[in-house]
């Protein structure tokens, strides 16, 4: 098959993007490949532990976009890539490497993915994932303090100080790119089954085809 | 193949919901059946014609969903039904039916058919087309003073007396059903090849399959 289809999927914090991509990809195995934005964060060598601390990791200029454009590329021509991690104890892009294979169908998720124009236009599908601000805080709190340990007091003074502007002024106006919007993420089987379905027919030719041979075949 | 796969198309005026659905209901040709809400505005033959000028045609209750449901489900059992036509010159129902076809895949267009629980029961799939309400005004009018001959006057009263106010109240609350949000309708080429294909694979038991097949086929 030709060049790699690659989904942008983007959607707030707790939108339910992260379960929608994995879903994806679960469906797709060793047919996908799926590269998470938050990996991309800038490295920050040049800064001190504490000014690192005082990055705001919400803004689009947090992001290497250059590196993911780079890597994309290289995936779109069918090669291999070495993905950064980042480490978040030091604030700053860890040694760690991970092998993302070049794969029919890559997905490419993060907060801030449809914010970006080089990366929106590597994208043959812009995915939005659209919850409700109340339902997104209600998670980010259960995922940071219940499975993060961090305490409540931390998780709202970052929301309130740039979670929640950064994503009033970047996320929500990036919906303006989205080819289809999914309300309520990994929750939304019909979604789900409905892009999957149109990964598998437009992958395979088959979106024109008539529904008539199914007697047939 | 089974009983019908029936998929719901909301949105406001001028959203673009019908382009969508002919795009759509093109693309399947014969294997598709549409309805249009608007045919099913209540029979008025206990009110005047003076009477029925000043009916509310944009709330949810100038509708006969009870039929239309009746229609729905005789589809679903795989029997064909005559879906009546509405005469808006005479504001009431006209005596000509058309005939429609149980199909495969049926798709059911309007603006409130996502507000009503009995029809939301029946719909597979639940799309609505999200337009800015600005984008939205700028078709109506266009449709009705350049192609109905109306005057921009009597489009901007009805407006503003109707279709605004029922909008709000109940069409733009219905898209908390919508399994798919279709931002701009029948421009949005990339989301009417997912959904199309989404159809296609869904409704052929293709969803689940791998894409290597596809050097095999």
């Amino acid at each position: 098959m030709g060049q790699p289809f690659v989904v942008g999927i983007a959607g707030g914090s707790g939108s339910g993007k992260t379960a929608l991509t994995r879903a994806l990809a679960e469906r797709f195995a060793d047919d996908a490949a799926v590269i998470f934005h938050d990996n991309y964060y800038n490295r920050q060598d040049a800064l001190s532990y504490d000014e690192r601390v005082l990055v705001n990791y919400d803004a689009p200029e947090a992001f290497d976009n250059a590196l993911l454009v780079e890597h994309l590329d290289e995936l779109l021509a069918g090669r291999d890539v070495e993905s950064p991690t980042y480490d978040y104890a030091q604030h700053n892009r860890s040694d760690v490497t991970v092998p993302v294979c070049s794969r029919p169908i890559i997905f490419v998720e993060g907060v801030l993915v449809l914010a970006d124009e080089a990366l929106r236009a590597r994208f043959d599908l812009k995915l939005y994932v659209d919850t409700d601000a109340d339902v997104r805080i209600l998670r980010r709190i259960k995922r940071d303090v219940l499975e993060r340990g961090r305490t409540l007091e931390s998780v709202e003074a970052q929301y309130l100080a740039t979670v929640k502007p950064m994503h009033e002024r970047y996320v929500e106006s990036s919906k303006l790119w989205a080819d289809v919007i999914v309300p309520e993420g990994g929750r939304n089987s019909v979604a789900l089954e409905t892009i999957a379905g149109g990964l598998v027919a437009n992958l395979r030719g088959l979106a024109h085809e008539s529904l008539r041979t199914i007697g047939e075949e």
